[in-house]
């Protein structure tokens, strides 16, 4: 280590700093220039003489890679010289660090295993890949003596795996439950306030620019997963990518359901999940219903937060902008500005190994859950319904019933229970004769302190 | 900068790593065994492997100072050396690392610059003194090459100052308003939740431990300006100290004025509140008005926030305990694993010279204000009131009306004004024949995005 560092010392010297002691040059490669990448040029030049006061240090983008040389940028006269090969980027002599904003597994990887190998610090907001095979980026950026950040993959302007990595370093994360994804804020948030359902929610959300045309990857949850796996895999320092995720859209959230939660004092908010216990880790996202008293209960439209629970800190809440192109590239450029210290500076950055943890199974994991059922509206049906919650070993913290019809319809809030318990219940339940239907099973998150 | 690098380099290489390539060891003082500094020993004895782990460098408490060596301090067996000369401690050959957590300026202040001044990075959760003397001390961490950190001094376990110094690094701060005070922020919750007026709720703030015997710098406003103070020297690298922090507490405000607030759609907190406008800085402690619908509202309890707004990243809420032992324990624990890896890693860190900003004058900066008052009720009234108003050019955003007896109780917003605008309206309005008293002056918040 020691070794690499003086090298690293003297490479820098010669390039950055000049024989008038001016501050160290760190010259920038940025692969992608869509909004984030094209707001990041801005910011540069907007806050570059602010940074260099403040750190001593110049920031200069030098070159750029676009797919499609042809398409309007918008970009200042601060136009760096811009290429539609990503990989002469990362190899060219004037660029000290690369910045990857393509998104997407390949040819992502392929470059910044590239870059890394030539000793470049690397920034990326890219989720899919860092969900995918960050066990194996950490380990060539240790060998290499070099930092690989990827604080923007998160949550956008939230500098959420900055505390976990560096302020929470002392404490033990037990838990993080986080609102990542702000399309389905948003459509929960107007489900929530306006009353309506999902297929308009999802259409006003698709008219305001906050989701795509095929809106799977929100609404189904991937995009809340491969964040997920990153949170996880920082907060508690193992292998987990985004297929270790359980995952659950919102899509079958309906407006009954929201009516309902809304009963019991509750909101129902998309959760991205990661959970330490002693027999391993727990990672999923599901829609869940928050108590109207926590504070993730108040992140409305397309906001995001992370609420966080640690031994010594207790609880720790971060709330922001999730997206959008100026919060993103303000996380970038967070990290470039950290890449760079360390570059001039000298800093051996670790990313640390990461521990092969065991997966709990999504069944194995437990929760507070809310049940609601349409039953016969008859005496004895109450007692025959939780007589089986008790054979099952299912304890029940309330029920609320309200008659509809002829039907009733019952909502059960149980105490923590394990996964399977409860299925093994609802099994039992739907057996019963006065049971008409099992219409929703949601998590119930506990109140905070 | 370069040689000062290697020789520390070598010295760690020396005193660190040892033979066999083992993790090496970076060596604790802590000055003070209070309520954090006992936490701080017991969380490094209990996550000390978590973090070797995690960064390849093992902590070791070896040493540390108290006031009175017959106190009883309940450490485990883990129990470091224990002097009653902290200057001991900081000089000791087995001691890389000084953690300060005995507050106050002096004798805090020599410790400091001795530990500094013997190259040893230190960790401090004073803000009294950071609020007082942090550009010398930056200057002289900066001369040594040392880590001076002290995230712990603001809003204890919220890791806001690492947001601020790395997050925030490449964005341009434009205010922050903090809930930083968590005696004031239980005193108004309870004033506000269960209608009891100040008095009340102070003594029950004291009965449950969360307000000193003697509450002045509390309610006064004292402690929270020494915070205003370290968030507008971090946020715009000025020299800021709390002298130069205007304040007003909450001892004037009555169930009233909380009652006011509540029917116009707001809840009253205690701010520290600091801007940047082109002519210079503003930093100021002052209750104000918060709309529900603000995140800051709903921060209850003994909590604290951070409520940042910033060109980039747009709006960033941090949210968590002030306070109390471990949370604060935890909070110091971050800084001495950043400090301990600059320390092995021999990155250089760097403070920054601190600008000699103008400091706004209060009656210079703005804000939204809500006056309220009693007048008589007759009919004229408020246009010759409104008529003052507008003679000062403090426009009027809604004013609110309410009968009692033959009085009138009058509560006007006004749009953002100048304070000194607003001053000259309250003389002219208090000469009014009609107008019985100016009952309160509040600032007004605007709402989030």
């Amino acid at each position: 280590m020691s070794r690499l560092r003086s090298i690293q010392d003297e490479q820098v010297f010669e390039e950055g700093h000049d024989a008038m002691g001016n501050a160290p040059t760190i010259r920038v490669g940025v692969l992608g220039l869509g909004t984030v990448g094209s707001s990041l040029v801005r910011l540069i030049a907007q806050q570059g003489q602010a940074i260099e006061t403040r750190t001593g240090i110049r920031l200069e983008v030098t070159r750029a890679a676009v797919r499609n040389l042809d398409a309007p940028r918008g970009l200042a006269s601060a136009t760096p010289r811009i290429v539609d090969d990503p990989m002469s980027v990362v190899e060219a002599d004037d660029v000290d660090l690369v910045v990857e904003l393509m998104g997407g597994v390949e040819p992502a990887r392929q470059l910044i295993e590239r870059a890394i190998r030539l000793r470049k610090p690397v920034v990326s907001a890219n989720k899919e890949l860092i969900a995918s095979c960050s066990r194996e980026l950490f380990e060539l950026a240790d060998a290499a003596g070099v930092d690989l950040l990827f604080e923007a993959s998160v949550a956008g302007g939230i500098p959420l795996l900055r505390a976990i990595r560096e302020s929470l370093a002392g404490d033990r994360i037990r838990r993080v439950l986080g609102i990542v994804n702000g399309t389905t804020n948003f459509i929960l948030s107007q489900m929530t306030e306006q009353g309506t359902d999902f297929g308009e929610s999802l259409a006003e959300a698709q008219a305001l620019g906050y989701a795509e045309a095929d809106p799977t990857a929100d609404v189904e949850g991937f995009d809340a997963a491969s964040k997920a796996a990153i949170i996880a895999t920082l907060a508690f320092g193992a292998d987990v990518t985004s297929d270790d995720v359980s995952r659950q859209g919102i899509t079958a959230i309906s407006a009954a359901d929201i009516a309902a939660a809304e009963a019991l004092g509750y909101t129902i908010k998309l959760l991205a999940v990661v959970e330490r216990a002693d027999a391993g880790i727990g990672a999923r996202v599901e829609p869940a219903m928050v108590p109207l008293s926590h504070p993730l209960a108040s992140v409305r439209d397309a906001f995001n937060a992370l609420f966080i629970e640690a031994d010594a800190v207790g609880e720790l809440m971060l709330y922001g902008r999730g997206a959008g192109g100026m919060p993103t590239a303000s996380a970038v450029l967070g990290d470039v500005v950290d890449a760079a210290k360390n570059l001039v500076g000298g800093g051996a950055p670790r990313h640390g190994s990461l521990e092969s943890v065991p997966m709990l199974d999504s069944t194995a994991t437990g929760s507070q859950y809310a049940i609601r059922m349409s039953v016969d509206d008859e005496s004895g049906v109450l007692a025959d319904i939780a007589s089986e919650f008790g054979r099952n070993g299912v304890s029940i913290e309330s029920v609320r019933q309200r008659g509809v019809d002829q039907q009733a319809q019952l909502t059960f809030v149980t105490h923590y229970s394990n996964q399977e318990a409860v299925q093994a219940t609802l099994r039992a339940v739907e057996q019963l004769d006065c049971v008409v239907s099992i219409d929703s099973v949601i998590a119930v998150i506990g109140a905070a302190t």
